[in-house]
């Protein structure tokens, strides 16, 4: 009568680690995935040099427990992230380097205003109820506020603001007037505090996968083997009192469960029959994906490091605003890597390739001076382009999404289950993340047919 | 090789209104819908007494000269909703009575404030670019405000933003955090004005269609005859450099063009070969539709007119807050109609019938004393469980949406255009304006292929 007892949608980390867990507990599993590739968000690329680039998810770090064991457990390695030197910023038209200990080249005023407010949200922050932010003590006047709204409310400093509406889409690659402050509060404390998710060393920018993260999904599909299927495109997903049906073109499969393993507002788009109750359909229609294009610029040494620079850029006045230095462990060559996020991303996504490859080395000249306008490469990957992720780095919840959605984020319909980094509470949004939320979808299943 | 000029999908007053404006120029259509009857957001129902009710969209009013004029030209007639008498309203553990010349019954500071930022918004308006929001001046600062962010900024208050956090739902079933300030302006401009939009006599709920609106969708339908197909749930549109192909479970068309005369949420559902642009696909996760559960109460007579009240009533202290006298024509019997909308539908949807209909009656009780306790009939309709509309009364955008994604609220894609009360001008969210958005449809597709 099933064709497995659990079939999981999406072979990214949520949906492979569900998998995995649900066939170390001696269940029979299929794995759908629309891509003829496994790994989701995280994507290996490669340089015109033949070095080894991650177009996705790259960095892990310190608290990210599930993912650093999960990558040792699978025979993988780390390494730092060169972090040595000094950061920039430009601000007022200039350039300033900074430390690691200093508020991203913030001075005076802005800084203590900036100090000021990183403060009251780290300390706000560890209010949230991670487990169910909608009883978080003031969640409706948490929630009611758009992050944006918040920061003007609470500083009139225009250098202060410039700073967070950078730092947000940084992190979300969505602008501050889109999410609720109750949503980036629960980020903060989801992801340990502001500090752990903006840092490179002590934080979640701190180390990378030799070879990419891509291949903790590889090794994780090795072990599972032909019950991957790749290039099936689930459309529909049917329950009834005893299974579930999952529809592909050109077939079905029955299973006791489903476990969805796909961003959250790409499950919406799935057809369920009978049809998801009112919350669960309305939370997918607004917890949007955000928009980044990720650059990998590649010369022949990392000529930063010579001049005591780390590679570390931001900018309160360029497009290309978040740059890091990305080269290859043995330095063999010099990688930046940056973003347009957010806004910057829903532009320059209608500019041709030229054209936004004259912002990147523009803002790159800027920070690092005339050597970075001559890379031997520039490769770049635009997730929200991607039929299967339609945007990242994650889903987010505007204002007052949460209170009145968020119980439907993770909770099972029926025989149907989901997974993905936007259900996670601990690393809501990462890696670690995801690979959280399938174990703990897998549980559910194992604990409904024990 | 096309079986017909232009396939259009969805059967509400927008698909209608373009298949029909198709027709009359002469090309052939054929017109996709995937429920079992057509006229989408308007839909007839009755009480037990064999009267008629209309489940959805019911009310039309001056300067929605599309709608007044299609429903003359169809042969159907409108006739005055009862307005005469006194309303009500609920403040402070008050009733209290108010004339249409009144700020719903607001006295003292609360209607002074009410007044003055009635004005501001109504000015503001004035200055949208209902053709480009995103050009209107200051845009970027009018977007980045949510609505109640705005109303937190221009009053202290607490009873003016009592009621504007009533009305604001009472217009888009969603909340005031849920909307941009530039998406609130854009709308009353392109309602007229937001006197227009919250008032019966003179304004948008002041008449109905005799036999419900729903006629008027099945007037144009009997019009287009048998090239209307229900029953046919689209889940995939494919287009080449030549031609549009359409598909369904059991089988496809292709036509030179297809117009998709959905909701915008549920369009960014289907799936797309080749895959939507970024700008389009991210459109359409972010402009969910609202939730509103639509009641009709019904008793012997419309008791309250013998008392002077006009049946309409709001409460700044009920979930069931706006009310009005949806008696038929003939007051043969006496009708009530009322909304649970925004926040109040998302916890009501998950009661029982009759947990609603406590809240529901309770309500009127207070409104408009016992008699209200006991109707005869109670029907209710839930527009967020309906598969194929999946929330009402239209989609909204966000705080950011417009500025960055309005571009691709209607903008043609290759062969595919875009229609629906969401992507109106004029009249936007009603059907005067779904209606407008069909015939603009289809001038698209007549001028690309004269």
């Amino acid at each position: 009568m099933y064709d497995a007892d659990v079939i999981v949608v999406g072979a990214g980390l949520a949906g492979l680690s569900a998998a995995r867990k649900l066939r170390a507990a001696g269940r029979s599993v299929i794995l759908l995935e629309a891509r003829d590739r496994v790994a989701g968000r995280t994507y290996g690329g490669s340089l015109s040099n033949g070095v080894s680039v991650e177009l996705g998810g790259q960095w892990v770090g310190p608290t990210q427990d599930a993912v650093l064991e999960l990558i040792d457990e699978l025979g993988l390695k780390t390494f730092r992230c060169y972090a040595d030197g000094d950061n920039i910023n430009v601000i007022d038209g200039r350039v300033v380097r900074w430390t690691d200990d200093q508020m991203f080249g913030l001075s005076g005023e802005a800084e203590a205003e900036a100090v000021r407010l990183w403060e009251a949200l780290q300390t706000l922050s560890q209010t949230v109820d991670l487990d169910a932010p909608w009883n978080t003590d003031g969640a409706a006047d948490l929630d009611r506020q758009s992050l944006d709204s918040w920061l003007v409310a609470n500083t009139a400093n225009a250098t202060t603001r410039a700073l967070f509406r950078l730092l947000v889409p940084g992190i979300f690659s969505a602008e501050s007037p889109e999410l609720s402050l109750l949503h980036f509060l629960f980020y903060i404390k989801s992801g340990t505090s502001l500090d752990t998710l903006v840092s490179q060393t002590g934080g979640a920018q701190e180390s990378r996968v030799v070879g990419g993260t891509h291949r903790i999904s590889e090794a994780m599909a090795a072990e599972l083997g032909d019950v991957v299927r790749l290039n099936t495109a689930v459309h529909t997903v049917r329950q009834d009192h005893a299974s579930v049906t999952v529809e592909f073109d050109g077939g079905s499969l029955t299973a006791r469960h489903a476990i969805v393993a796909i961003p959250t507002t790409l499950a919406g788009r799935l057809r369920y029959v009978p049809p998801m109750p009112n919350q669960r359909d309305q939370l997918t229609q607004q917890m949007p994906a955000g928009s980044v294009i990720k650059f990998h610029v590649a010369y022949d040494t990392p000529f930063w490091r010579a001049e005591g620079l780390s590679g570390f850029a931001v900018s309160l006045e360029h497009e290309f605003n978040v740059v890091m230095d990305n080269s290859p462990d043995d330095a063999s060559c010099g990688v930046l890597v940056g973003f347009l996020e957010g806004a910057h991303a829903r532009t320059a996504c209608e500019l041709s390739p030229e054209e936004r490859r004259d912002i990147v080395l523009s803002a790159l000249t800027t920070y690092f001076g005339p050597k970075a306008a001559e890379p031997f490469d520039v490769v770049e990957q635009d997730w929200a382009a991607e039929e299967f992720t339609r945007g990242c780095y994650g889903g987010r919840l505007g204002a007052g999404a949460w209170t009145q959605f968020g119980k439907a984020l993770a909770a099972p319909v029926g025989r149907i289950h989901w997974a993905g980094a936007e259900t996670a509470t601990i690393w809501n949004g990462y890696m670690d993340g995801a690979i959280r939320s399938g174990r703990r979808a897998a549980d559910e299943t194992l604990a409904e047919t024990p």
